[in-house]
C-alpha cells in the first residue's frame, strides 16, 4: 500500500539541471556565475569559528536581514532570508494558497513552479506569453477571472532574458487581486544604465513580493541563499509561521553577510557578464544563431532552419564534446537553445564548437 | 485585506528557544551539546574550496547519504538527507497527511509538531501518555480510530528521558495504520550498553520512519543537518518530490562527511555527557529536585511542593544569574524544569546556585 496523498502520489516532482561528472565539462547549462565569490567570502569562511556550530543559529537570520535591508533602504520587516529562492516560493505557495486554490503563472517560465503548485495540491493556470515573451494583454485579466490566489513572473525572464520595466509590473500589481511575486532571480544583470529597481513598488503594493538570490549574481549557487521583499503584511507569516524555525545555517549567515559587505566585487562579474553576453550574442549571430537582446546572464539562440543540426541536435553534439547547454523539448522553444555566458575563453569555445558543428 | 490562507491566517507559529545576548550566559535551555564539534569537521571547513559555491550542490547529498547509509548498513534508497530535523518533519507532513485529515502525536511532546500540522492545515490528535512518560495502552487504538495518516513519537521521549524500547515501537508500528515516524533527536546519547537500535525495524515495517540529527549528538545545531531513514517507497517521494531541489548546501554536506567520519569523536562526547549526567541527577537529588531516568542528555526535575521558589521562579531566578532551562507553563509540566547536562563546571554552577535559591 502506500502512504503517499494522492496528490504526492500522482506528480513526477522536478528535474535539476544536468551536473556533469567531468570536472572539465563547459557548464553552460543552469545559468552559474563564471566567476568566484568575492574574496571577503573566502576570509569569511576561513574566520568562521566552528564551535558555534554547537547551538542552534539565529533563527531570523537578522544580522544578514539587517545588512540586506539597509542595502534596499528598506526596514527589517519588510524582507525575509530564505534557504535559496527556492524556499521562498515554497513558503509563498504554502502561506498563500489554499489545496483546490489557483496559482497563475506566465508560460514558458521557471518549470518548479508548476511541482510546487502540485505538492501545494493547487491548480495552475498557465497563460501563454506573447510573442516577444511579455504578457499578454489579458494576463491579469485571466488569472483575475480564476480567482488565482498567487502568480509568479520572473524577470528579467527566462529562458529569453526579456526585461518588464517598472511601470509594466506596476500595472500587473495594481490589476491583480492576488500577491504577485515577481522573481528577480537575475536582476543584478540587468544594464545599471537602465535604473531598473522594483523595490520601491513594494511600498505602493500590499500584493508585490520580489524574490532575489545570491545563486546567480554573488557565485553563491552552493550555499542556497535568498530572500523576499514586501508589505511587512506579506512578510510576517513567512518569517513566524510557515518557514521552518531555523532557516538560515550559521555559516550561511556569515558568508552572506560577507558577499553584501562585498557587492563591488559582484558587480564587476555582473560587468563582465554583460560585456561577454554581449559578444556572444554577436558571435552567435554570425554563426546564423539570433538571440534576442537579453537582461539577464543568458541567451536564447534559435538554431536556424535548414542548419545540418536542429536544436536537439546541437545540445547533444556539444555535451559529446564537453560543453552543457540547456534544450527544452517543450512548443514554441525546442528549436532553441539556452546559453549560459561563461568566461570569455568558454564562450569562444562554444562558439568554435558550434561553428564546425554547423558549417 | 489579509492574503495568508484561513488556517495560515488562524495560526500563531512556533516559539524558538530562548537565545541569550550575553555571551556569558550557561545555556542549558534547548540540549545542545556541551562539547564543540569534532576537530575533523574544523579541518573539512578549512579546506573547503570556496569557488566551488559558485555552481548548484549536489540535489541529494549523496556523498553524505552514502556515508550514513553505509554507518547504519541499509541502501542509499533507505535514507535522505533533510536541512535539520524540522525538515523531516515538514516533508512527512506534507507527504504523508492531506489537509483536513489527521497527525497523531503524544501529550506531551515537540512544540513543532502542532505547528506543522497547522500549516498543512491537518488536524491535530493528542494522546496523553501515561503517568511513565510512555505512550498509553489504547495510544494507537485512539490513533486508528482519528484515522491519522501520520504520527510522531520523539524516543528518547522530550521532556522526560524516557526510553521506548525497540520492541515496544514495533509492536506500534504493527498495529498503527499510517506513518509513524519515531522522533530520535536525542537517541546518540542512549547508553550503549542498552544495545537500542530501530534501523532494522524499518525493513520489517513499511510504515516506519527515523529521525536522526546532527545538532544535539555531533554538535552541530547551527548548521542544520537531518536525516530520515524508512522503506524506499516512504524515502522516495520525499526526495524525488516534496523536497526542496537543492535542500543541503554543499557546505554542509562536505562538514556533515566529517562528522560522520569523526564518530568515535562525538561518541566520546557522549559518554561524557551520560556519566555528567548522573552526576547532575544525584546533585539535583540531594537539592530534593527528583528526575527520572534519562537515557538523553537532559533531565526533567521537579520542584518539590513546599519550596521557597516554584518551578517557574526557579526559573525566572536562575535566568537573572545566567543560567537558562526549560520551564514549560502547561499542565503535567508546570511544576518541574528540563535541564541541559552541561559541561561539568555548568552543572556544578548550576548546582550551586539552585542550592543558595531553595535553602
Amino acid at each position: 500500500m502506500s502512504y503517499e496523498r494522492d496528490n504526492i502520489h500522482r506528480m513526477a516532482g522536478y528535474t535539476w539541471g544536468e551536473q556533469p561528472r567531468n570536472p572539465g565539462t563547459i557548464k553552460l547549462n543552469t545559468n552559474e556565475n563564471p566567476y568566484p565569490p568575492a574574496p571577503a567570502v573566502k576570509a569569511a569562511l576561513g574566520s568562521f569559528d566552528v564551535s558555534t556550530l554547537r547551538t542552534y543559529p539565529q533563527p531570523t537570520a537578522d544580522g544578514l536581514r539587517d545588512r540586506l535591508a539597509a542595502m534596499h533602504g528598506i526596514a527589517r520587516d519588510q524582507l525575509i532570508v530564505t534557504h535559496g529562492g527556492d524556499e521562498a516560493l515554497r513558503l509563498a505557495m504554502t502561506t498563500f494558497v489554499d489545496p483546490g486554490a489557483i496559482f497563475g503563472m506566465a508560460e514558458p517560465s521557471y518549470s518548479l513552479y508548476p511541482v510546487l503548485a502540485e505538492i501545494q495540491d493547487a491548480r495552475v493556470v498557465k497563460v501563454p506569453l506573447a510573442g516577444d515573451w511579455l504578457p499578454a494583454k489579458d494576463f491579469v485579466d485571466i488569472l483575475n477571472d480564476a480567482g488565482a490566489r498567487l502568480a509568479c513572473v520572473v524577470n528579467p525572464h527566462a529562458p529569453s532574458g526579456m526585461l518588464l520595466e517598472a511601470d509594466a509590473i506596476a500595472d500587473l500589481a495594481r490589476r491583480f487581486h492576488g500577491v504577485l511575486l515577481v522573481d528577480e532571480a537575475y536582476v543584478d544583470f540587468v544594464d545599471p544604465a537602465r535604473n531598473h529597481d522594483l523595490v520601491s513598488l513594494t511600498r505602493a503594493f500590499d500584493n508585490l513580493l520580489l524574490l532575489r538570490t545570491f545563486s546567480k549574481g554573488y557565485s553563491l549557487a552552493g550555499l542556497r541563499l535568498g530572500y523576499l521583499i514586501g508589505a511587512p503584511a506579506l512578510i510576517e507569516p513567512l518569517v513566524t509561521k510557515t518557514r521552518d524555525s531555523y532557516n538560515i545555517d550559521a555559516i550561511s549567515q556569515a558568508l552572506g553577510e560577507a558577499a553584501v559587505g562585498a557587492r563591488e566585487y559582484a558587480a564587476e562579474t555582473w560587468r563582465q557578464v554583460r560585456e561577454d553576453r554581449e559578444r556572444l550574442r554577436h558571435g552567435l549571430a554570425r554563426l546564423g544563431l539570433e538571440a534576442p537582446h537579453s537582461e539577464s546572464n543568458f541567451l536564447l539562440a534559435r538554431v536556424p532552419v535548414g542548419s545540418p543540426l536542429d536544436a536537439a541536435g546541437v545540445y547533444a553534439e556539444l555535451k559529446q564534446r564537453g560543453i552543457l547547454v540547456r534544450y527544452f523539448a517543450v512548443p514554441r522553444l525546442d528549436d532553441q537553445l539556452r546559453i549560459t555566458v561563461g568566461t570569455a575563453e568558454q564562450n569562444q569555445r562554444l562558439l568554435d564548437e558550434l561553428r564546425s558543428l554547423l558549417s
